[in-house]
């Protein structure tokens, strides 16, 4: 592989609060402990290769505007081997950016590393082969997959749907892909895998049988399971919500929705979510909803950490720019320990508009700077005490009062409560004071 | 009582499509047979006490509108034999108004009927006596309950919540509140009760421990099964979804977040859900999407027939008034075989400027005639067949091919597919064809 | 010319309303007489080139799906001869398209039917040549051109913009390129030249300086102006309102922003609206809303009547369905007594998953329908008349009271109307009666 | 009038960024010089006499649950004299809380201060009582009217509009009213008189001759104007926009729809626009675009500073306790060079579950902080000069190419930019930089 860099850029430093510089961190002390551990093991970011080297900048209005010197050739008619070179030359810049950005992780789809080509057996080869060379440049560079996904949504024959097509011929397709992107993550020590079912929904209810839809897409995951068995993965299994588009109704609608399908379906074991908040103001929740619902319910497993602009009706995939929301995320992080096999993933992309090879590097460097700044506010928050404590005195009566725990264990009935609300005639309504709880989350920040 | 009539308006009668009178049906006509039943049992309608008898035209920007001849006071501080007269004079307008109207069918909050008074036993008392009048108007006119349920949301103690309430001295009243209205509902022979979680929700997740709030509304739902157990009642539960207002977010934001809370919480053998569409596209989905997904899981128990308005951010609980939408949404409850305990709920209300009495009458004579046309249209759809041949169609080949019937009982592996997609290396792409199913819904109407 | 046929679909007929035939109109026979006019002339139906002669089926989330007999090749680095040549054997697929289907009018963009090539004066070349030969196809059917436009948003020169270039230069591209755009409408007769500022907007309003890019654009429409009178064009110039997409926020949001600038920038006797329901609906106002709104004013030009998800936050460009929609919209049209130089242009596409080639004819066919059952209805309506005259009876008393008309002519004093409110202390508070509007509103359905 | 205070909170003191009392300022340094005026006249804080002295927290789905100590009573069947003093008690209250809170300014309703009565001259009677009252506490604490308004939408009376009613005779009324408003306006010395026209628009088109009530709506505005001038007033005509809520759509739906109607009328002289946020994102827009674009135009008169949640759609009139977007409308605010009649008015309610009394204080100081704080950052970014100097560089062209000029003063033909483009045939396309642009921004927080 060529040695020749292709970023003018720098490894880019931490350089204080006060730099001007946007190629430097304000925030982001990588190996500063806060909180008891290093600031890149609570914040374990990772870059996306989709966004960041496939993306092109076209959208429904136009076409490419991002040219970029890895993108040598797009023509699979080419030689295998002049295939498998034009992404290893990509390889090589992706490792280049992960090593000066200083990030430890990355992800990938199947089909971002290596294109499908006219059959399964030689899609499967060049995926081999190219994920072979990221394997060594993983052991060069020391930067680690936090999760591998199949692209299941691009190819025309998912128009339809994958594990939710009409037809079991594609089903089939799907379920042949997804396979060999598991042997891969495995390969890889990927620690983490995602299924986001972007065409798995319905573009009008008139021609979708919902149910056997999701029946298939249930049989889907199991055999997912099993083959992950049998393989010796240890990988994480992954869902990640989105409420539409591509499809009008996607399935996985947000996080709950997905909690209830894996109760349905006795999945409830082998998947975690993975959440994008960008999917989850399109759900119409708040930024911060899904991540501190699933985390509530043991069930948040990583971030997808973009955002997206709540009067927009589409997935922007914005870097993050606010560190308000930052903080509220890495709140609920901190609060559940830190990520066990997750991290901070940046699914986002410049703008069509940011041309420069340099937004590359500013878009990452600002955002994990916000998210860095949010976890020093986050710890801030829990170490001043107040919020946390204030929280905990709202719900005090149901310590105080022994009939608190009797309910909370199931002891209790109707006719108790009747009681004692009658012996508690007038309760005094308490204030909600948020806009108290506003301003001491404003004090950290 | 009273003997003397409230309304002008004459018994409503069935007077054929071409009628211009707005007092007159155009399509519903009650003891037509179609398709096996009559139009009265398919539909099976009801009028809600609380919009149609208790509603004034107040909104967040003025005070009343509504003047009605049965709200002669509403002042709490009188004699308890002065309020019970006031709620039984309200009480023989509401069946005048069912009977001249035809519904078989009404439902109430505890509150609706007979205001809370000073204690929960002077509350209680004039419950029992204003239902035990309710019970002879049924008796007399044979009008029936759909169901009946307890507003939760009202009263200024539920600010924060009444089974999610921080203070569990708040959360004893919500439980006596709904123990008394399980057993008036049981007393009128309801055939369900409704939870609608109004406060139940958070305004700022700052100050909020959703786990434990939703620890306790499980509880809560566990005590009522166990006192419906312990009363004898066989009226069916149901959930009504809503993802916002009054909170900015809801619990039971949509049917499948409530149909995961139930499977959480083990809850899930006793209770079916009450869709209202215009909670449903409050959450984003179309408005028949939560019937059509809650009947595909079993799970769909009635139904409140609203709308709103897709461009406005709140419930304006308008009647319906587009056939399409009925049409829709009456295909599904066909397809199921028609409500078992349900029916179609009209939770709906005049707007605040429409002032006449008669108005009430318009509204719900227009939007009966719109569910019976979308009733005689659904099945129009069904007998002519061409919609569900095409889509059964659409799936043909998970019959056709016997890995399919492999892959629905879980006997199959991705090993399979794999070899299978190699075997059918190019499927072929059908279209999705949506304009012509578009086009055959259309042939319908 | 191939003389070669590309559809296997043959012209379609009028059938009549129980025709089960997706090939055939049920209600449009366009030489039948309604209200005063033949169906055609009120209707004026026009396709669109992009969507239903370049459209591939591609979106954010793959790549095309839709295979065209017409899309030999794109490759737009070949001899000038045989780009030219592709262009015209797509101009032959759509006019025998606009023949069978039955339509009077088409519309375009200059790069619709003649891509960029390397310079200036070879694009504008190849537009010569091939409006030339769609003059020759223009005579030999019939079919005339409804409106030509320049497509100033897909080329990435205009990534940030057009008429609202940052860089002077591009604006000059811009310039040059609307200027050859509006040559060759004139050419070929267009009754009309659409201006859609897709990019003429801000994705952040942090890198943009608003009024500098609004003054770039009024000088933008002067010179158009000005250019237009120079040629002895006759055209009518309209503007599309489109609030977003592709950028955060486009200039243009909605009729009364457009009709503002007009105003702002001594523009107002030049342009009418182009009225989009499917943008109108992305404002938040109701479907209807833009185009009552902009005839009510004389705004009112032209429609490209499509329809979008009210539920989905992006421009879907789906064919209209749905009658009731399509009512109101031709009972503003109706109204105002028609068109004059517009007409309804479907700017719609088919979905990306129906890929069939008769799903073009489908979806016309389907969406004419119910456009011309709208009109029916429409007519049905002011012909019965029972709506028009309750709106007028509800103003009445502007014209029974003579301090009304002293309002309207601006002879009234705030003096005045204190006498007459302190003379009228206690007016009737009259019934909106929306619940009847609607009812009636039904009737004519 | 009593003396006795109501609050039992003191004056409110700066005591630096890092008090964790949330009783005090951390930022808001009332006589401190930033950028060459005083934080108080870069600010001009103003406390609503509605929200805060009038709302009960009552919502669409429950009734009070907020009890001030100044409602001694509502009954306005009293005497003149008893209703006088309570209205006097709470102005009384009014000016302890803006004092103590250190606003130099407030607003009210005619309504907010004295309810309506039986007459129109009672009820002006009575306003001039109250507001002989308010004039002398302005005296004794140079507390001063930022504006006055009347409230034209909650009287019944004005269900169907005020200014727009179809009856001229519930026109006569909003005119006698707003007549005394304006009076009472002029006597207090208020810098502004607003106009919101909660009910102006329609509920349904169907029912609505959206022409005949604008033109009553401006015909009401003209005689506005001339009674202006007749009195002597020199206050600033304000209209504030709102797309929806309580009506469908408002007239006034935005910034460019007022500027749109000013000009049809020939009102653009007269009137000034009142941004209040929250309704700019209910309009679809970004929180400070209405202030940037009504700014730009020199529109800009005043702002309703509150905010409202993105996700939901209604107006919730929250306290913004966002920095960021603090900084944005500061920044904009700066750079038109500060306010003239105008200022930050506090159009904000405490939350409904917030009960506390001084839970008014901290709201107000909390967002007065967040206000104090995006001064400051508007500031840094200024005084820091990057951010703007990037802006300007980005239209350099403009200055750099004698064309730009020739364009901007309405000199240059088509053919003259045509010629230039080929002359620049491939221009560069400059990077948009955004995420460069929300860097530099974030330096400044």
């Amino acid at each position: 592989m060529s040695e020749k860099q292709v970023f003018a850029t720098q490894a880019i430093a931490f350089k204080g609060a006060d730099t001007k510089d946007p190629l430097a961190f304000r925030y982001y002390d990588a190996s500063k402990v806060v909180h008891g551990k290093k600031m890149e093991d609570w914040l374990r970011f990772s870059v996306v290769y989709w966004h960041t080297f496939r993306a092109v900048g076209a959208d429904p209005f136009g076409p490419q505007t991002l040219h970029r010197p890895w993108d040598t050739s797009d023509d699979i008619t080419r030689e295998f081997d002049a295939i498998a070179e034009s992404c290893k030359h990509r390889v090589d810049a992706a490792f280049e950016f992960f090593t000066k950005l200083g990030v430890k992780y990355y992800a990938f789809h199947d089909r971002d590393v290596a294109p499908e080509l006219a059959t399964i057996d030689e899609s499967n080869k060049l995926l081999e082969v190219v994920t072979d060379y990221m394997k060594v440049k993983q052991q060069e560079t020391g930067v680690k997959l936090l999760w591998g996904t199949a692209n299941l949504f691009s190819a025309p024959k998912y128009a339809n749907g994958a594990a939710t097509n009409p037809d079991v011929k594609i089903f089939a397709h799907a379920c042949a892909q997804v396979k060999k992107a598991m042997e891969v993550t495995h390969k890889l020590g990927g620690e983490g895998f995602v299924f986001w079912g972007g065409r798995e929904g319905y573009q009008t209810i008139l021609n979708t049988d919902i149910k056997k839809e999701l029946d298939h897409m249930a049989a889907f995951f199991h055999m997912a399971v099993a083959f992950k068995k049998s393989i010796g993965a240890t990988f994480q299994f992954y869902i990640e919500p989105k409420p539409k588009e591509p499809t009008k109704h996607q399935y996985d609608y947000d996080a709950q929705t997905v909690m209830c399908f894996l109760k349905q379906y006795n999945l409830d074991d082998h998947f975690l979510l993975n959440i994008e908040p960008n999917h989850t103001t399109l759900a119409g929740h708040s930024y911060e909803h899904d991540i501190v619902l699933s985390a509530a319910y043991g069930k948040l497993g990583s971030v997808d950490c973009n955002t997206g602009d709540e009067l927009l009706g589409w997935d922007t995939d914005q870097f993050l720019m606010d560190e308000r929301k930052a903080t509220l995320v890495m709140k609920a992080i901190v609060d559940m320990g830190g990520f066990t096999t997750g991290g901070l993933n940046f699914d986002c992309k410049v703008r069509r508009e940011s041309n420069d090879l340099e937004d590359l590097f500013i878009a990452h460097v600002g955002s994990m700077d916000v998210f860095a700044k949010g976890l020093l506010n986050a710890v801030k928050l829990i170490e001043d005490g107040r919020l946390d404590q204030m929280k905990k005195d709202r719900y005090a009566s149901w310590k105080e009062e022994s009939l608190g725990s009797k309910v909370e264990s199931g002891q209790a009935t109707f006719g108790d409560l009747e009681a004692f609300a009658k012996a508690n005639a007038t309760p005094k309504i308490a204030s909600g004071k948020q806009e108290l709880y506003e301003r001491v989350f404003n004090d950290s920040l």
